[in-house]
């Protein structure tokens, strides 16, 4: 299917590479990613950059580092053949789920994790992983001493900071001309207004703002509320973003590296994914914040307010390359994932 | 996390099953798949219905009987320990992409997959499988003969039949009733309208109406345009719902059974997903159509214009069991996805 089209680069992207001064003005030509009248297949022009041309072609300014003490570190037992099987996940910066993440730091600086497992896997839902006994206060592992406990009220927080934002690409929108490096997302079925502030996805409902649940999104597992959990039972999504989970349980990161380690493992063998057998499941070594694990490759992503991310955000909601023959003239936030890679 | 609300019932699923009269009424009241204002969790009432809940207490006239001509039964090599791994697809009635689907049964009733692989695994995108030298004209194993050759109008259809549902369900919302048993879901970032029609997710721009792809949606790989692919090459998608691909490709069906063996294959080593080594690939033992495999399991899904199919929607949008303190008012289509059940 994509395999021709996605994997090299067609001759604009050559010819636009070579001649950098053009690039903006490409970009400035296309970074809305609100829906927008597609063209039919004959009014189209010729084919446009991919989504992964417009990532390799934005500038070393257009990417941010992530700080090494911003990422959570999960070793895995080897894998098929003795592969080691590592996870790198990305913390959410404040203002979101701080309670929660200070106690995760404090986990990984007692070594909490060492020696639990992944113990549920169900399919096009979550993994999820921590202490096995967790649920059974007789067996379940001491937690550490000084972790927080955290209200459900920190689900969410005040979006003043973005609310300029919003209101400033709606008002591009309702010009005709939009925001060149504010992406928002109006036709979402779960929020009322979605866009990309910081590197991260989050909904807004201009009181509130949250982060959301995409692909790869970690979050702190739960019993009924008002328990919101520690944060030494995480999950991550390995299907459809569970958008009805916003809000009603606290995201904490995402999976930057290493996802497949999680989305291939096997199914769990009883309800709701848990295995049923302590030998089902996936040990863990060690869960460590990034800045303690030597020789970790360093991550950047793409800046979410440059407008290269823009004209990718424009792309993914309107693919004019050679493969497409209908734009589809918009696109689910979940379906435009920030671009992290390691710092080439 | 939803470890103790989805895996057992509620007090409302027990009180509900020993009085089936109420059970309509509890339906009747809650048949919106539409975003309505979300109670805030100081309003909500006393849990409500799982979603899985409402599936187990549909009422067995409310299930539809899957034709085993209407299945694609596809055995891969055994899995670890020896396990066998079978998947099952449901292929799409008509008016939907019939004649790659016409193709796909020459091909199976020829044995042409026979021998054939899993050739790439994409994380968070897609499966496909097929002849791993398809690409190659000099290796290339032979089509059958009479396989049709389909253009990219069949891509979507008439919207005739669906235009006076949608007319009567917008007509049903804007008085504030929803309609009773037509889910529809407005807030879609890629077609105007979206809703379920005899059991298949579609969308519809009012002129035609086409299927879309969620999680386990089953398509036809092609090459560049106008080629849109033979229905040799099938692949099914294992992350976020990759709806740019709606009408720029061929939908055929969804896996209805056995999704995981092909969700927790091991991730390709090579570009977008394809297996750098041979060795690597998964063999395909053999593809028939159900209605050739002795011993196949008899399946059927939830009608989708049932009542227990609509109540079922308005539940995945408005989550109100007791693990939730705040439904959505919303959800995307893919986030619906249509129960199937082997018959009881």
């Amino acid at each position: 299917m994509e395999a021709l089209s996605q994997g090299r680069e067609g001759w604009h992207a050559r010819f636009v590479m070579k001649h950098p001064a053009l690039l903006s003005l490409v970009l400035l030509a296309s970074c809305s990613a609100t829906p927008a009248p597609a063209p039919a297949p004959s009014e189209a022009s010729a084919p446009a950059l991919a989504p992964t041309e417009i990532v390799a072609a934005a500038p070393v300014a257009d990417w941010s580092a992530i700080a090494p003490s911003d990422l959570l570190v999960m070793d895995l037992s080897p894998g098929a053949k003795g592969a080691a099987r590592r996870v790198v996940i990305q913390l959410l910066p404040a203002p979101f789920s701080q309670g929660w993440i200070g106690n995760i730091r404090k986990l990984a600086a007692a070594k909490w994790w060492d020696g639990t497992a992944v113990n549920r896997v169900q399919d096009g839902y979550v993994v999820q992983w921590g202490d096995p006994d967790g649920e059974d206060k007789a067996k379940a592992k001491p937690l550490p001493p000084g972790l927080s406990k955290v209200d459900a009220a920190s689900y969410a927080t005040s979006s003043s900071e973005v609310r300029p934002l919003v209101a400033d690409a709606i008002a591009h929108e309702a010009l005709g001309t939009p925001h060149p490096n504010t992406p928002i997302f109006m036709k979402d079925a779960y929020a009322d207004t979605t866009l990309v502030w910081r590197g991260w996805p989050i909904g807004t409902d201009g009181e509130k703002m949250w982060p959301i649940h995409c692909y790869g999104t970690v979050g702190v597992g739960r019993d009924y509320p008002p328990d919101t959990g520690s944060g030494a039972e995480l999950y991550a999504v390995i299907g459809q973003a569970p958008r009805q989970l916003d809000r009603n349980i606290a995201v904490v990161g995402r999976v930057i590296d290493g996802m497949e380690n999680l989305s291939s493992l096997p199914r769990g063998t009883g309800d709701i994914g848990f295995y049923k057998t302590a030998e089902e499941r996936t040990p863990i070594l060690s869960i460590r914040i990034g800045s303690e694990v030597p020789g970790l490759p360093r991550y950047e992503y793409l800046s979410t307010d440059s407008k290269s991310f823009a004209a990718y955000a424009d792309a993914r909601a309107n693919r004019r390359d050679s493969f497409y023959i209908r734009p589809a003239g918009g696109v689910d936030i979940c379906n435009v994932p920030v671009p992290v890679r390691r710092v080439p």
